[in-house]
This record gives C-alpha cells, sequence and structure tokens, in this order.
C-alpha cells in the first residue's frame, strides 16, 4: 500500500493538512479525523478482521481511494489511532507534570493519564487486542512499525526521570525510560481485561505498584544491585525491545 | 454441563478408568484418551472455536452422550490437555531433579523440561492462546478453574527450592513457589510467540534468566529489600493470583 499512500500527486495542495493560523484544523486534516473516527467505530461494531477499508470509504463519505491516500491500510489506520493517543497522552501529561518533583508523583501522574485518555476506547481494545498481542504484528507496541511512538512515551519517560527530585546515574538513567514503558505495558495488559466500572480496579493497580516502582529504582543504586541491572539491560536488549529497530518510513 | 459429568448412572461399573493390575491403561481411560487426542487434532486442524463436541465425538467414534461423560464441555477437554501435560511436567521434572542440588541447575531443569513436554503442541498453543489470555477465561491459567493445576506446579517450585542448598528464609519461602510460577508463565508467554526453529530462542531465554532469578532470590535476603517483598506479595494476592481461590469442583 506504499505506493498509494506515497503518491504525491494524490497530495493536496493547498496545504490543508495543517492547522489553519485560526488554529482550527484544515480541510485535509478533517477528512483524515473523520476516516480515523468512522473507522474507529465500524471497528467496535463490526469487529477489525470483519472491516474492509471499501466499507470505512463508504461510511465516512469519501472514495476508496482518497481513504486509501490518508491511510495505506487498516494497519495504518491503527498507528493513526496509536499516534492520536500517543499525543494525547504526552500533550496531557507534560501539562499535568509542571511543578510536580516527586518521581512517584511524576510517574503516578503519566500512567494515570494514560487511563484517562484510554477509557473510552476500553471496549475496542478488548476486541481489538487479540491482533496486536503478537510481538511480531505490526499492531503489537513491540514492533518496528510501533517504533516512532514507543520512542515519543520513552521520551516522555525520560522526562519523569529528568524532572524528578529523584537521583539516579547514568547507566541506570539510560535504561530506566524504557523498563518504565514496559511496565506501562503490563498496566496496559491489566487494563485491557479489567471489567470493573470505570477502571477503578486499574486506577488502584497504578496506586500500588508506582511506589513499588520507585522503591525498585531506589534500591537499584546499591552495588550489589549492578550485574543484575546489566543482565536486564542485555536481556532486554537481545529479547525484548531490540536497540536499533529500524523504524518504518515515516507514514503521510 | 455438570449434571452430564456428574451423573452416575453414565458411569461405567467396571472400574476401567483406573490402570489394571498390569500397568496398562482400563479401557475407560483409553476412550477418555482417545476423545482428549481426536479434541485436540480438531482444535488444531478447524480451530477451538469452531470444533464441536458433536464432531470429536464423530470423530472418535463414540456416541455424544459418551463423549460428554468424559468431558462435561469443550473447556473439560482443555483441562484434560493441562492436566496431561502438567502430569508430565511434573513427572519427568522429579526425575531429572534428582541429586541435583543447585538452585539455578534446579530451575534450569523445570523450565527446560516445560519447553520440551510442550514442544509438540506449539501450533496448537499458538492457535488458543486468544482463548486463555484473558483471566477471567476458565481456560486462562490464572482462573479459579486452574487452581489445581496451579497448586502442583507451585509445589513443584516449593520443591525446586526445599531440595536445593539455597537458604531462604520462611517470609520469603510462602511467596517464592508462586513467583517462580508466574516467571514460568512469562516463559508460557514467551514461548507461544517464538517463531525460532525448535523454539530455540526460548530455551536461549531460559538459560538466560535463570542466573537472574537465581541473583534476584539472593538479593531479596537483604534487609532493604524486605518492604518491596511484603509489598510485592500483597500485590500478587490481591490482583494477581488470589489466595483462597476456591478450587472447581473435582472433574471426573
Amino acid at each position: 500500500m506504499e505506493h498509494v499512500a506515497g503518491t504525491d500527486a494524490a497530495n493536496p495542495t493547498d496545504g490543508g493538512d495543517r492547522p489553519d493560523p485560526g488554529g482550527r484544523p484544515g480541510k485535509s486534516e478533517q477528512t483524515r479525523s473523520l476516516i480515523l473516527e468512522t473507522a474507529l467505530r465500524l471497528f467496535r461494531e463490526r469487529g477489525y478482521d470483519k472491516t474492509t477499508m471499501r466499507a470505512i470509504a463508504q461510511e465516512s463519505g469519501v472514495s476508496v481511494g482518497n481513504a486509501y491516500y490518508y491511510f495505506g491500510s487498516k494497519e495504518h489506520l491503527i498507528h493513526g489511532f496509536y499516534d492520536r493517543l500517543t499525543h494525547e497522552h504526552i500533550t496531557r501529561s507534560r501539562q499535568e507534570l509542571r511543578g510536580v518533583r516527586d518521581f512517584g508523583d511524576r510517574l503516578q501522574v503519566v500512567l494515570s493519564v494514560w487511563l484517562e485518555v484510554a477509557e473510552p476506547y476500553h471496549a475496542f481494545a478488548v476486541q481489538f487486542f487479540r491482533n496486536a498481542a503478537d510481538p511480531e504484528s505490526p499492531l503489537s507496541p513491540f514492533s518496528a512499525e510501533s517504533y516512532p511512538i514507543r520512542e515519543q512515551v520513552t521520551e516522555l519517560f525520560a522526562d519523569v526521570l529528568r524532572g524528578s527530585s529523584l537521583r539516579i546515574d547514568d547507566e541506570l538513567a539510560e535504561l530506566l525510560p524504557e523498563l518504565l514503558w514496559l511496565h506501562l505495558m503490563g498496566i496496559v495488559l491489566f487494563w485491557v481485561y479489567d471489567r470493573s466500572p470505570e477502571r477503578a480496579k486499574s486506577r488502584a493497580f497504578v496506586a500500588r505498584t508506582t511506589p513499588m516502582v520507585e522503591r525498585v529504582i531506589t534500591l537499584s543504586r546499591y552495588k550489589v544491585f549492578r550485574p543484575l541491572v546489566r543482565d536486564a539491560e542485555r536481556l532486554i536488549r537481545d529479547y525484548i525491545v531490540p536497540e536499533g529497530t529500524t523504524p518504518p518510513e515515516q507514514r503521510g
């Protein structure tokens, strides 16, 4: 689908994919948003596997070619959804982190904001999770295709650390943002299967685990802990989140 | 389906569900085994969701009523499969543990044996995993229905610890078997998605993580670690593997 998404000839020339000076989204951005909303609704209603690009275009009131211009495939739609969720997560987290210095409080902010921005999509996530659980699926948060999103969220966790009063040394500072991202993935898994009203259990789980994470980090400064930190780093690189995962070409 | 599995009238009276004195399985045990083998083959060929009890009975050459006598539902068949796998895992592990005293070596034995006994079912596991990933599914290893199996494997891990030269105190000795079982669940997840030939990557993963587990246990004896151990224990009880999960009624 690369040839469709990447065709310059199909690119609207009005620059409409950027917000206009008044801050309102341009027409192109509106169309893109409409297709994404429609797709998410159809995925919820019919299931991800059974929803075709043709149906998404039809329900959005655009041509199939136009839908493919914005999203090269259904997988691109999911990545469009991930992008939006990530953007909201990061923007809101950065706002709420202002003036917060305690590491535990900062971590709590970022994890709680994730639960809040993801909440409207819970029903979809449950239905969709089967497709994203396989680490080799492009839809998995561990895939090469998800690298840009993973990188942004990891950078947010680096900020959580840097802006805190917690003292950590260089070796740990490099590994920790990724470990915190893995911790978030654990919370996502817990949340996907959480049947409590408005995911109260997930929120309690975050509140319970955050001080534990802080404690582990504090303990990891002890010298006796160091060989374990190094082993963990190598293990993560070799098996879980390979370093230098080639980011896929930028998507339109 | 309880009324079917539990109906005494349907119980063969020849005591055929126990091995005869010569050590060969009785006729009833043979039928049970045949139904289970057939079901596993059909699950592999047609998928778990699309395979009916009727089809399993038909392919096994038994009546539908007879199939239901041995396995009250498809879920009971999966538990029959879990039982068999667990029995083989435990029996072979106990044989290979004889004379091994080093904790790391003992852990390595138990995890490696699991990979060996599970290997023939890898293709099925991949297909089936979607049904077992939900912790509230009776097919999940975390469910109340899986309690008897979880308990047996946890007991095996208690043996791994007791028979080793590793010194651990009482508080930790109570929590550790369950943590080791959770570690095995992590390896199962890794294994399900492992595409390497004959799951070479999973075996390497076990070899890499075993010394790390040993290191964590050694470190956890330090006093400074204790509050974390207690938090972890409470977290596991409250959210992951609740204590006093009521075991379901014994299955025929």
